[in-house]
């Protein structure tokens, strides 16, 4: 990616001991453009901005800049400099990414997310905002009904984000990083991690891990499941093209081609072995469901009198249904 | 539905260009009889409202109404009457319908919901209320915290109602607009589509997709999936009869008759092509599982040493277990 | 369990009626050792405490307790004594058991929770803390936004307490009364129900229901099942033996022994026939899967050419993502 060197200026919650909690990031700017300008102030120069990280100014802007964004008590300014895609190294730099991919400016798989576990802290996600774990009991005692929402590394996308057209039924399921393309819905079943997500229009019921991308158009059906690289053992990056359609409750191991359809309640590993049919019905050969990667025009179906799992050409076409997708 | 003409009275959610984001209707009455009153108020004759809709009173009785159920800024009054059981034509219309159905006077597809996606404005719905999703930023920025529970068209239902002798154990998963009888209990993996439910005593560990009617003792297992007709190519409605058991990750593609259970893992499309067994277990048919649509006491299974799809007599009958639908 | 008797305090918030609708425990004593202070307050002695719940004492110590620990308007100081492990009698012995299991004092299964559905109230979980579902339209009409979370006879779990060294990415889905050992983390898609857990570092993105344990380093995929015993009538406790897999979307009817693996999308109930393999890939013999519980180091696949469900000694050792469950 060649968006960096890159800054970006935001609130810091902070902990007791002033330890960062998150990042809420209002200005994004690389050196020739805004990316993000959630208060439309008029922003300093990228130069003057490189002063304040390096200390070389005389912290009037700073100054400003705190009061522009009205950074309370327990709270704190930060601007925030990546300089090349490295490693993770802290949380302002991972809030920033995270950013970066649900802006939409950073497509999933594209950016150096190494050590993003290490760095963030456990937060209780709660109605009165992001709260050390370890400090729970004061806020509980504290006026004013107490709830947690999660206790998570990540936060909620809609907390921090809401991209446009989108629709998310239960917000709860979708990590601040993930990558949410205009038209797409998430509806309750639905989820989609950090470092995923969709690239045109989409209906998402299913659940997609980290590392895993859904081309346009296609159809992820209520409770599926797409195999993550992050725990559980599977080493290959799974993606699904455009069309295609997985049905309710079924599973995918590999990456998929165009135009593919995935039976309701099938689950294809890499390592199943899928018989192949010709458009007559005939088993022309068996392979690993690995050795179909990424083939367009495929039906991969349960025969359910013979219980073998094949692969057939696929002559249906997924089409979305529009009005679900309008998401105005 | 013969309970139309009916008129609804109730508060609108309005945005910074005063367009409407919500309804909560607190009173809704046909021409004979009341069927909503939150506030037990007194309330004016059908004819005195008809008159307040055609602006023919003196507006006397609207300020009154106002003020009995205390709207205030950034809200208006809203009497709205539905004549005729035509398409959906705006959002008053739109959750006086969906008020219908979760009161539980309409039962499901027995009203016509033609157009309501259309209708319907994608909302953030927050701890603050509806908002326009886009004067999100301005509302971030108010005091207090903001925390997005949903981008979506359909809020939770028991933001707007919640139905007597039921549990709702993630609030989340339930649309307003769902008919859930008394004695239903939606587990925390339960979903409940707007326009979908239960007919008696259930108990909902799966997924009810709109459309769909849950017969009454019937109990539907965790993450088991039901198809519906808006998305992933279903053309035929869906229903399960009474005293049936859908097995936990199972998924249903026909209309299921009474007493009937479907193995735990397996999903029956209606194009599965099944082999049907007598008592003494020899298969006397195969058949698509949609020829046996509406058919009662069936077993459907996978032979796990054939790997088909089977249905044998059913001679268990299904329990569901009363101190968990005891919901008082 | 010795652990009895013992004594809790704390706050429970009442309906109109002055009926109990929870309580919230800040001090749990058995004779000896202090099992909660959540105030580190300097507490009275055992005996002095059974004093007050036999009304023998002088009432200065209950208004002290009152005071420390900031009981409200609509609110009542609980002071409860368990003297030993009977049935479940009322909605304070409920909530003292509830803990035990929470604050890792009482594995699951160890404690006597019979009638515990009986005896707790349908809920309405909001974010002005727990209301009468009978008198929900008068919370609806106060000033100040209403938002319900969950109608259930369950709170969330973190909502009273949150278990050191674990992450929940979406707090609804635990139950107070699970058992999470530190390193856990339970995913977007988990679920822990009361009275079930885990006992050791476990990655949790499937379910686990009332009375199933999890043994250390586990994991569990996303959208599996295990079949409780509560609802959908199996009658065999189930659990998960130490380092295995359950595959996504899988599911499991038997207690599982030790480095098992379930392949992502079988589902395995007691009664399925199971082929048993040697190391050879020879077919040994045909059993219910019922006979296989307890045994280490099996492999259960559905073998995706002839459909049938095999089990293989298992050569493949399940290892946990670390950085996944230092949930520091």
């Amino acid at each position: 990616m060649n968006i960096f060197p890159l800054i970006g200026i935001g609130i810091s919650t902070l902990n007791s001991k002033k330890e960062q909690l998150d990042v809420r990031y209002h200005v994004i700017l690389s050196k020739d453009h805004e990316i993000l300008n959630t208060h439309k102030i008029k922003l300093p120069k990228f130069e003057k901005l490189e002063d304040i990280i390096n200390q070389t100014d005389d912290d009037q802007l700073e100054l400003e800049l705190s009061k522009l964004l009205s950074v309370k008590e327990g709270q704190k300014l930060v601007i925030y400099k990546i300089v090349k895609d490295d490693n993770v190294s802290d949380i302002s730099e991972a809030y920033l990414k995270l950013y970066l991919l649900s802006l939409r400016i950073c497509k999933p798989n594209s950016i150096n997310l190494k050590n993003i576990f290490t760095v963030l802290p456990n937060v209780a996600w709660t109605n009165q905002g992001p709260v050390d774990v370890d400090e729970i009991d004061l806020f509980r005692t504290r006026n004013g009904e107490f709830s947690v929402r999660s206790v998570d590394k990540f936060p909620c996308l809609t907390d921090y984000i809401i991209p446009s057209g989108v629709r998310i039924a239960d917000a709860s399921r979708v990590r601040l990083g993930a990558y949410l393309s205009e038209g797409t819905t998430v509806m309750h079943e639905g989820f989609v991690n950090f470092n995923a997500g969709t690239l045109g229009t989409a209906m998402i019921e299913g659940r997609i891990s980290a590392g895993v991308i859904i081309g346009k158009n296609s159809d992820l059906g209520g409770g599926c499941s797409t195999m993550g690289t992050l725990s559980g053992g599977n080493d290959v990056k799974i993606s699904v093209g455009e069309d295609c359609l997985l049905g309710a409750n079924s599973g995918l191991g590999i990456p998929l081609g165009d135009r593919c359809i995935i039976e309701a309640g099938l689950y294809l590993t890499g390592g199943s072995k899928v018989e192949v049919l010709d458009s007559q019905n005939n088993i022309t050969e068996v392979v690993k469901a690995s050795a179909l990667s990424n083939q367009n025009d495929l039906l991969f179906i349960r025969n359910s009198i013979t219980g073998s799992i094949q692969c057939k050409p696929n002559l249906k076409s997924v089409v979305l249904n529009e009005t679900l997708h309008k998401n105005d």
